[in-house]
């Protein structure tokens, strides 16, 4: 609990803009996952960078942490109160500062949302391309290294943020980056901020790479005999050399929750859906290509949707899919693993985690951005029924171990948080030391998002 | 100098591995450029993993700082021995360990040159994309964050790294990165190793990204009337959305010097040399619109290389441009400039040098990878005139501000070393103390590659 000092001089700080109402401590004590924590004691709504600054000068005199909070879109509890503090909401914080066209590059404040922003991008002819599914916050993409559908060919937040703008523990503020395409300046202090999860410091600001909305886009959709058939053809396919912009598969029960949300009809069958990029030359020869791959490995009903509304609407049935398998078990909650493992061992990680999670009894459609190796099995449960739970979590906990054997990684793109804190060991040996001296020589005081990312510290 | 018992120490781990000859020493004391610095007081060559984990205990031990050294080819001095201590020379550690080829990785010792590895991949279909002109080692090449001319497409080292093995101050031994494409498992740690040119750890295996040998290769060069007409023609193409895998800029000094020492007949203007990678359908394409946009720019006598040998002979004379000009001023040394800018700034950044250096009255012809708004100036200098040497330092002075003022970076490409120590503060102000900070977590007693990259510290 605050002190009445401390809760004082945080309203002569931010008066009407620090909330202690039980309602805003509830909303900002919730996640979208089944990982729960405690409630904040405050929570604020800076406009400024000068706001975060003077917000993290007074935590570091009354020892408060501050844990940031975007959309409250994530997974593994990143945005939850451990350990007691105020959470930094940066609803207010939402605006695009600056448009430099010509350098393809952006300046946001961490608030804004993934669609807000490409909205306001869209009479430019450019395109911010990561797109996690959700509609989080860029601040919160971010710190926990986002990617998504795009990241097969435009990349993760790694390649697209260009420079950051971050408040410091002790409330300091920092820039990183420039506005070059490319630097050899020192160490890379972006790349160490974007995935920190909040635990270094806040950002505050973020320049971002923008690309060129493509001239041509086709999406195609194809159904396939086994899951085996389809991931071998994502792996021939990026051997073949070819770039899809994206690159998704959905297993036949991921197909049969699409169906009956979103209104399709797609054969009950595994199947790629598949987009590319680039001039209508291109993208010509890469579609000529990618329907012999697929045949080859035995695609039928292959499908163009070249019209940008049937494009839209095969893309809005996979955002959807999560809805989709949510709705298909009325009352479930869902645990969404997150694994992401070289191309190579992509069909065996798949199969096994199939085989895994018919035999536990439980419903775990399987869908994911293969491309990148990356697959999420989406396991419902029943939240009030414990054995139910525990058979999720074991799942999950065996998918991360699978993906280790296999030289793959805990998280493709959903992070830490407190959620996959114990699994950190295991994926990172000694190299977790060097994580966990990074974060006590920045943050010493233990106050930035504390219990998240690197176990074993406050 | 080594005491007895540290010298007696490292024999007695390295054996006839460990050398205080005089020339073995002056020949690890020395570097490419006019930087200079002491001479080490010891080379050691180390043949696994673990003799430079024993080499880091004794350098804790008996307080030696250790060097790192490759190929001895950077330009800031980041091999050269500041403080005394033990310079480590990775050449008996140069072998491929592992190919990955569905994967496209490969996993490396550092000490292999990128010429070596390419020779290694050469059948595989595969190829390692960062090329800095020099043969450079792969552990160096990491350490200082190194691109090159096809940066603009495949990335530079931060693109193309995906683990690393490094050995700590400490000794002990950490490895970051997995196996899969993408990860968002903790801090990025293979991004803050890479650019932090040993003063962090050493390098002792990197896991590198590889692509595919292009299907289909064009190489072009135009000639421009003017330095500007040949800039706003890399950025319209840019901007055109075209993707070349390289676009270098020449001033006309450096053409000229070109066609004596490489035997071309390039007319006596600006040039652009491009190169698109592709399937055959796609790359025509880009030549038609790359074409279009270079005409619009008033290019004449665009020529298409597309047979093997010519466009080797093209490249292998821009990669000879730094010994052509060094060739058309015999006895000169060179002091090469390194900025990258904002693209949108890369005009003026480019105009405004060329006019610096004409004044100047030394000689300095320009060129880079301007795709990436990196570009050189190869400024000529009497090693033993001290005016000459004193003019060209105020230039690459005068020019790493200008790059500042228009938004970019000191160094594109090249890093920071002690040559560049100077500029960091203009660069990275308030965010160089997290440099710092990261600096004496990671390395306490000061004793890897000390006096390099963050000023101020041992």
């Amino acid at each position: 609990m605050l002190t009445d000092t401390a809760l004082s001089d945080l309203r002569a700080l931010f008066g009407d803009r620090v909330s202690v109402a039980g309602p805003v401590l509830a909303e900002h004590g919730q996640s979208e996952s089944l990982v729960t924590a405690g409630l904040p004691w405050a929570v604020v709504f800076p406009q400024a960078t000068e706001d975060v600054a003077a917000l993290a000068r007074w935590s570091s005199r009354h020892l408060v942490p501050l844990i940031g909070w975007g959309a409250g879109t994530s997974l593994e509890g990143h945005a939850l109160t451990l350990h007691g503090g105020v959470v930094v909401d940066f609803r207010d914080m939402a605006s695009v500062l600056e448009l430099r066209a010509e350098d393809r590059l952006v300046r946001v404040q961490p608030g804004i949302t993934r669609e807000a922003l490409n909205r306001e991008l869209r009479t430019t002819g450019l395109m911010f391309s990561v797109d996690p599914g959700a509609n989080a916050t860029l601040g919160g993409m971010a710190a926990t290294r986002a990617s998504g559908t795009t990241a097969v060919r435009y990349g993760t937040m790694r390649n697209n943020v260009r420079g950051l703008e971050v408040v410091m523990a002790d409330g300091q503020v920092i820039k990183t980056g420039t506005g070059a395409p490319k630097s050899s300046a020192g160490y890379d202090l972006t790349a160490l901020f974007v995935g920190s999860e909040g635990t270094l410091g806040l950002i505050t600001e973020l320049t971002l790479r923008l690309h060129g909305q493509p001239e041509a886009v086709m999406t195609a959709i194809a159904a396939f005999g086994s899951v085996g058939a389809a991931v071998d053809c994502v792996i021939a396919t990026m051997q073949r050399g070819l770039s899809p912009a994206r690159i998704e598969f959905l297993d036949t029960e991921t197909v049969a929750a699409c169906n009956a949300f979103s209104d399709l009809s797609l054969p009950p069958a595994p199947q790629l859906l598949v987009e590319f990029h680039g001039h209508p030359e291109g993208v010509a020869e890469d579609i000529r290509r990618f329907r012999e791959v697929a045949e080859a490995h035995g695609a039928e009903g292959l499908q163009w949707a070249e019209k940008p509304e049937d494009r839209s609407r095969l893309w809005a049935a996979r955002h959807a899919a999560y809805r989709a398998i949510l709705a298909s078990r009325p009352g479930a909650k869902a645990i969404v693993t997150d694994v992401c493992v070289p191309i190579s061992a992509l069909a065996e990680a798949v199969e096994e985690t199939r085989a895994d999670v018919a035999a536990s009894g439980i419903s775990g459609p399987i869908l994911g951005h293969v491309g990148d190796g990356n697959f999420h099995a989406v396991l419902l449960v029943d939240p009030a029924c414990a054995r139910d739970v525990s058979t999720a979590k074991a799942l999950a906990e065996r998918m991360a171990e699978r993906s280790l054997r296999l030289g793959g990684t805990i998280t493709g793109e959903h992070g830490v948080g407190f959620g996959k804190l114990g699994l950190m060991p295991a994926e990172h040996g000694a190299a977790l030391g060097v994580m966990g001296a990074v974060k006590r020589a920045l943050d010493p005081l233990g106050l930035m998002n504390p219990g998240k990312l690197v176990p074993g510290l406050p």
